[in-house]
């Protein structure tokens, strides 16, 4: 999927910015901006972009093949592990442009050592754009094709939910209800998580960033399920805490609690509000109620291609909301040695409101 | 499992150095050096260690809990999603040493915007010791405790080879035989595979860096298999290729010699030969035989608590090899539109030779 729009929006922001030459290295940046999506951990895998001349892909000699079949109109080239990368770069470069001296390059993912490496090709050169902040802010609003993708990953993870309840029993372990969901997942063709399947039982799930263990489910117990799917490039991630058996008044509560936290906020999101105010919507209820303490992470997270993007919902940010924005709305009551419940949707803003990716029912289900 | 030792060497070398404080942040270093593994992503978690003062953990508030909970003995400081992580760092780091001047950083992992939020805190700091050499040094040469776990990973990727290939079945999909034997592993209690499983059938196994499809096994064809599981935090990485029916004389060979490559740099690997010299001694087999221009990537990469370690096992590279050392043995041969073969050991250096983590056959077995 080549976003050619968004190439040419790049190359117009280096003319504004009368950059010389991009330097572009975020693996999620490229797939972005060219269609090819590949992850190359230590090796080299740029995007080099010109205001006023074709770009270029640069990278593993072993990617260049599955580079081309996405269909990428420009050049790419690829080099062997025991190459310079750095100095096959800087001889593309110097042919399109003799001396670049002010380049852009996303500060917030670039290491220290290629910075480096970038400025002994280039000792004249100044590397001080930060291309970071314009290129979230490019990917912050998403296209209808976008949301129609992470529409069909929510789809998967509502299918997910359903066979994880059903899987849900007393005496089953964690990691066994985590290996049901999954296989059916891939059975289908779902092949990637967009992250590790969490489900919690009990306590346990106090630990917000705990994993899925060996602990078996027990009865009157409130089961923590958080959990995504990769679809075509774009994720989905929600989540659900459902019930094993009767549950006590103080389980029951925080449960109504963290649900009415949640519906509040999903019904108050429209654009004009900021990520601040949204944020304090969902605080209030549960601060409100008494938990507030047990309320200890942001009320949500961007999302599209990852977990991790723009807007984050949380105090101090002041980001006006606009349609096309996507983030989670999933507040939590962490009670340690007691229960933790979370309730989650991933949504995104439309003209006026919000709508959700998932759509499996968060009214308190018993399960087992 | 805390590692003191390898702590009290960093804490040595920057007394040797005379750093006044080190900056650690790859979520695997901080994993090696105090038994707390997780990713915090774009959130900020960071190790602060002095020569002869206790270090101290700075991590994500959610995350307080679980790093108390590994035993870990020193002091962890938390911060909220809203609040400013390296004004408190800094805060932290003057109540120890008024004015450090003399910095060391893992400078291959740290980003040029986090460097500059320490260079703001510290206007007056130098960050030119890179720490990542000595960290990779470190981590270079594994103990016997962390050759226990490897050889555990390994049984579980043997364990995997064997489901899959009883679900290999003409018309079978790829991503179905992937989806077995991850659900028989994850039922065993091993929930996370070091990267994606790679089944690749036929012309599609000439990708090597392809991924798992929805094609459809065919009769007469090689089926390639490259996975590893994770077992308390280190990995395995194996790979074997497999018939489906007969094969013809083309891709008999190709097996063959790739076979043979393996087999002679695996028996050829020793200390005190260097990984070039190990990367020529599979590579000539394979140039002799003709399919030089087929095996596209080094011989092997370094492997432990990831497979993206040291030494890597490639032209150039003189590192001379040493008891302890860990990597993958993997040629491979891919001829574009006909097939791939790849056969794959990872091992570890001993006094005289070396040991593989993995034991599945690696003669050339008809499955479906």
């Amino acid at each position: 999927m080549m976003n050619y729009e968004k190439l040419h929006h790049l190359q117009q922001l280096l003319a504004d910015q009368q950059l010389d030459v991009a330097y572009l290295s975020d693996p999620m940046t490229i797939k972005y901006l060219t269609g090819f999506g590949s992850d190359p951990v230590e090796r080299v895998l740029a995007l080099l972009v010109f205001a006023d001349q074709d770009p270029f892909l640069f990278g593993p000699a072993l990617e260049v093949e599955a580079i081309k079949g996405t269909g990428w109109p420009y050049p790419v080239y690829g080099y062997l592990d025991h190459e310079a990368p750095f100095k096959m770069i800087a001889d593309q470069v110097q042919k399109r442009i003799a001396n670049p001296t002010k380049w852009g390059a996303e500060l917030g993912f670039l290491t220290v050592t290629r910075l480096r490496a970038l400025e002994e090709q280039f000792p004249a050169a100044h590397f001080d754009f930060d291309l970071t902040p314009a290129i979230e802010r490019m990917r912050l609003i998403k296209s209808a094709d976008e949301i129609e993708k992470l529409n069909e990953a929510g789809k998967w993870a509502d299918f997910a939910f359903q066979v994880g309840f059903d899987a849900v029993k007393v005496g089953q372990t964690e990691q066994a209800v985590a290996a049901e969901l999954e296989y059916a997942l891939k059975k289908h063709g779902i092949m990637q998580m967009s992250f590790d399947t969490l489900i919690q039982a009990g306590p346990h799930a106090a630990e917000p960033h705990g994993a899925t263990s060996s602990r078996q489910i027990e009865n009157n117990q409130l089961v923590l399920f958080d959990l995504g799917t990769i679809y075509d490039g774009y994720i989905s991630d929600a989540s659900r805490t459902v019930a094993v058996g009767a549950l006590n008044d103080q389980q029951k509560d925080i449960y109504q609690v963290c649900l009415e936290a949640q519906l509040t906020a999903q019904a108050a999101a429209k654009p004009g509000m900021t990520a601040a105010e949204l944020d304090k919507v969902a605080r209030d209820v549960i601060e409100q109620a008494g938990y507030g303490e047990y309320f200890i992470h942001r009320l949500g997270h961007g999302m599209g291609m990852s977990e991790h993007e723009f807007p984050s919902i949380m105090e101090g940010n002041d980001m006006q909301l606009e349609p096309g924005m996507c983030f989670s709305i999933e507040p939590g009551i962490y009670i340690p040695g007691v229960a933790g419940v979370r309730i989650e949707d991933c949504v995104h803003i439309t003209e006026d409101g919000c709508l959700p990716f998932t759509h499996t029912s968060k009214e308190l289900q018993v399960v087992g």
